[in-house]
């Protein structure tokens, strides 16, 4: 059993603040050369994607640089709900280390927050708290979320969001930075958590973008039924 | 075990005759935003890619229109050398439908050819006569290829490659339309075939691309040892 957990990457679609739209536009035709190829235009970290520690480390590892089956992750599955606009997912949110299964290596946290995808909502995610992140190096393991990332996104009023909403938000990227030192992946803007196992198989395979920060992947899930 | 089938991305890339070029650029930076992204321009044929229905069919179905799990093949390795420059590959070099595993869905047809890439002899790779393409299709496989496609490439100096290597190669694009027309997949531009067992699994998922008629790919073989 196979499920899609992508984004669609269309022109026009949402893209984190600041970063280049996407645009994908015909380039050969049909009519003119026989065959249809289009050009895409798009941020490294558009849509569903994977970050690589060069992402917020300016010394990490680029996407390219590691074992591409450590893409293929042993995932299970965390369902944080309910969480409120800008809440902090603490530690207690996450399974104890000493509990999960020793093969997992990504938690995939549902914070409900897909559905607010192409919204000014959708800015407002919960995060993870430093905390949390210290307990995801403690259990040697990455996140994927269904948001635009594990720390707290900009509002559309100013750069950082904790001015506009809460006062207890973080500067920079301190949960990108606690995963990312370790090498643990991030994998965001997943979609179609609804009714996954608690335990599956996630593809997130990055392009070989050399050098690069992150890639836009088609993040699968795969489970027997 | 994992292997990466996939040729690198990045700016001044070889690409197809025609092609849009390959750029990868920095966007945000660690020094001026506190974290680095980059703008991807590229073909939507560029490097390892799959070819959807619509690339050469005008009706043909789009990339994002076939379930995803269908990317993930069950792959059986042909070794198909020696093989001369633009040499047809003849439908006996395939192996007989009946005498196929049941659960093959994709051919990886290995002519030698990934030596050459970045070389002008890249083009002059072997490709499929209309009667290898009819023994894929009786058998419902698609294929992988280690060329720019199962149709002759252009030579430098003209559109067809027929007219200045061989005359008896055939004019647009007939055996990926006989594939295609048949929603059997195509896979181009894979490397790293030296040592590949004869059966693995090889995930192939395209991006999300809405509408398009293909999209690169991660290309990664895993099989037991």
């Amino acid at each position: 059993m196979f499920r899609d957990l992508s984004r669609p990457i269309e022109t026009g679609m949402p893209t984190y603040p600041g970063d280049p739209d996407v645009t994908l536009v015909p380039d050969a035709t049909h009519e003119t050369d026989g065959y249809a190829t289009s050009e895409l235009r798009t941020g490294t970290h558009a849509g569903t994607h994977v970050d690589a520690p060069r992402h917020t480390l300016p010394e990490g590892e680029a996407i390219d640089e590691r074992d591409v089956g450590r893409f293929a992750f042993e995932a299970r599955l965390v369902d944080c709900r309910p969480l409120t606009p800008r809440e902090p997912i603490a530690p207690d949110a996450l399974p104890d280390p000493d509990a999960l299964d020793r093969d997992v290596d990504l938690l995939v946290l549902r914070t409900g927050w897909e559905s607010h995808w192409g919204t000014e909502r959708y800015r407002d995610h919960p995060y993870l708290t430093a905390a949390a992140a210290e307990r995801c190096r403690a259990a040697g393991v990455g996140v994927g979320l269904d948001t635009f990332g594990p720390d707290p996104t900009p509002t559309a009023d100013g750069k950082n969001g904790g001015e506009s909403i809460g006062g207890d938000e973080p500067d920079g990227t301190p949960a990108h930075d606690a995963l990312l030192s370790d090498s643990l992946p991030i994998v965001e803007n997943l979609r179609g958590l609804d009714g996954l196992p608690n335990r599956f198989r996630l593809y997130a395979f990055p392009l070989r973008l050399h050098g690069a920060d992150g890639s836009p992947v088609r993040a699968v899930a795969e489970w027997e039924e």
